[in-house]
């Protein structure tokens, strides 16, 4: 069978296919620029999916609680698409452990979708994959856009700067909780779970945790476009296993959600939003162009580096002025 | 009293002052490019000391263990410098605890110098600040540096490709381990290292890392100019606690460091390590020129964008051709 074109691959993802939608996410996640062009053929506008991140340290059970999550929207009638972000190895290029067999509850439904993403961070290529995979989700019509990402690293903090309402997952004991603060995940929060609840100690964290709230932990007021005015970050307990809490979180989104559209946050963080996907678009092209066009003096300053001949921003600044002296007929660039 | 010129800092940083190298180590943070043009200054050619990264999940007691591997390269007869990698804030831009207070056994003597280093990620900060640092330390005449990150997202995966050696720190259970190789930090080793030896577990941890590297989880053997042939990664015991373990680490690091001059395979990591540090530099300059030269271009990519209008890649390249397309006195830039 002849492979399809990106027009029948687009008409199948109007039509509701599925497998349009996966094939279209692994385009995203290899950095396919046909994830992009599908998604301009099958229009769509301005972002309507509620798209929820949820982040925090490894084995706080993010994952099951994304399960239980997914399965109270399904119950308030919303279609749901899952993205879990998994950093994968730079040498293989690949995720090591594949793709989750986890989410059995939610995934056997049809109307939820899950998908992990497996892709480097290196300028911003873990963002753009997970911000074209909400664009996706959301074209493909889901109600909801559930990003959940493992660890809590500076690319995992940046792509929680692509959802709408930011949940922050940690799990009784202080240590979970210091290392959130350190990892500045704690100041992203619009909504902190101290999941595990059944363990011993859950009180006491959901207590100190009202206490930072109270000095000012959350996210500072001055100057963040993208605060809510009022919204006071809510403090939730769950559990995973039983089902605790969860209601209670999906309620909490809810009136995130109502918050940002009333107060014009909402637009002021996708423009934010926006902004760092054009830095890191534009850094992508930029580095491209300048290799494919002078990949002599690329190679030199490499070398030049590597033997501390240079520092990184001059060599830098020298071969984007090679570039723009290519106007007047600088011979630094190869003809294209 | 007046601010002291670059030229007086470099002369001070020459003669061997502390005060010198902070102030270098704080311009570095920032991403002024002061540290830069001290470095120029100062010159020093290519790099002498030996850089040690340690990474691994949050609370497997890296930073103690990096405390007393200081200790023991000083009893070497070697000089110190450790920087420890803080991930900071997005909104703050600073570190929100601030200098750490720990490492106090290290940090007494003066052959020591510690510095964390809290920036932002985006677009390669942090491994821009951290190259810069390890540069800095190295012309001030340390003989080892060692990098210390806390958690094992991207950014830090990123950072560990900057050093000539990665420990990856576990601790005993296998919920770390299973963490770790999420990660893809378990990939990136070259030596391992199950801390907290003290604790139940630690031979099972053991012996579960020796039978995943038989099994293939090492570096990969294709295709990686950066690995050194023969190389078998050791597995060590350590409590950084009672000091176990610690002498073994260090001779584990001196005969990678031998065997990465031996096989030529440390000057290919540090090609690697400059050919990203210059796409990252590369990056940055071209979105701050072109942010300056057509903002509002720029302002309008971003709002389509943000209003799903268009797609990151389709606004970046038109973007960089309007700056090409200069050349020929097209009107869409501003004139400098």
């Amino acid at each position: 069978m002849a492979e399809r074109t990106l027009e029948e691959w687009a008409a199948a993802f109007r039509a509701g296919d599925r497998r349009a939608l996966a094939r279209a996410l692994t385009w995203a996640e290899a950095g396919d620029g046909r994830a992009q062009r599908l998604l301009a053929l099958v229009g769509g506008g301005g972002r309507r999916a509620h798209a929820v991140g949820v982040t925090g340290s490894p084995g706080v059970g993010k994952s099951s609680l994304v399960d239980r999550l997914a399965v109270a929207l399904r119950r308030r009638g919303r279609t749901v698409g899952v993205v879990a972000v998994d950093p994968s190895s730079p040498f293989s290029g690949g995720a090591i452990l594949g793709d989750r067999v986890r989410m059995a509850e939610a995934a056997l439904d049809s109307g939820v979708f899950v998908r992990s993403l497996a892709t480097r961070g290196r300028m911003g290529g873990l963002s753009a994959a997970t911000g074209d995979a909400i664009r996706l989700m959301d074209a493909f019509g889901k109600d909801a856009v559930v990003v959940e990402t493992v660890g809590a690293g500076q690319a995992e903090v940046d792509v929680m700067g692509l959802v709408d309402s930011v949940v922050v997952v940690l799990a009784p004991g202080l240590g979970d909780d210091v290392q959130a603060i350190k990892a500045g995940i704690l100041e992203i929060a619009d909504v902190l779970v101290v999941n595990k609840a059944d363990r011993p100690g859950a009180d006491l964290a959901v207590r100190e945790l009202r206490q930072m709230l109270l000095l000012g932990g959350g996210r500072p007021e001055e100057a963040d476009a993208g605060r809510v005015p009022g919204w006071e970050v809510p403090v939730l307990r769950t559990s995973a296993t039983t089902g605790e809490g969860v209601e209670e979180l999906a309620d909490a989104l809810d009136r995130h959600r109502q918050a940002l559209a009333a107060s014009g946050a909402g637009a002021a963080r996708r423009l934010r939003a926006a902004e760092g996907a054009l830095a890191d678009a534009l850094a992508r092209t930029a580095v491209a162009e300048v290799r494919r066009a002078a990949p002599t003096m690329w190679e030199e300053a490499v070398r030049r580096l590597a033997d501390g001949e240079a520092s990184p921003a001059a060599a830098a600044h020298e071969l984007w002025a090679a570039a723009r002296g290519a106007r007047s007929g600088g011979r630094a660039w190869t003809s294209p």
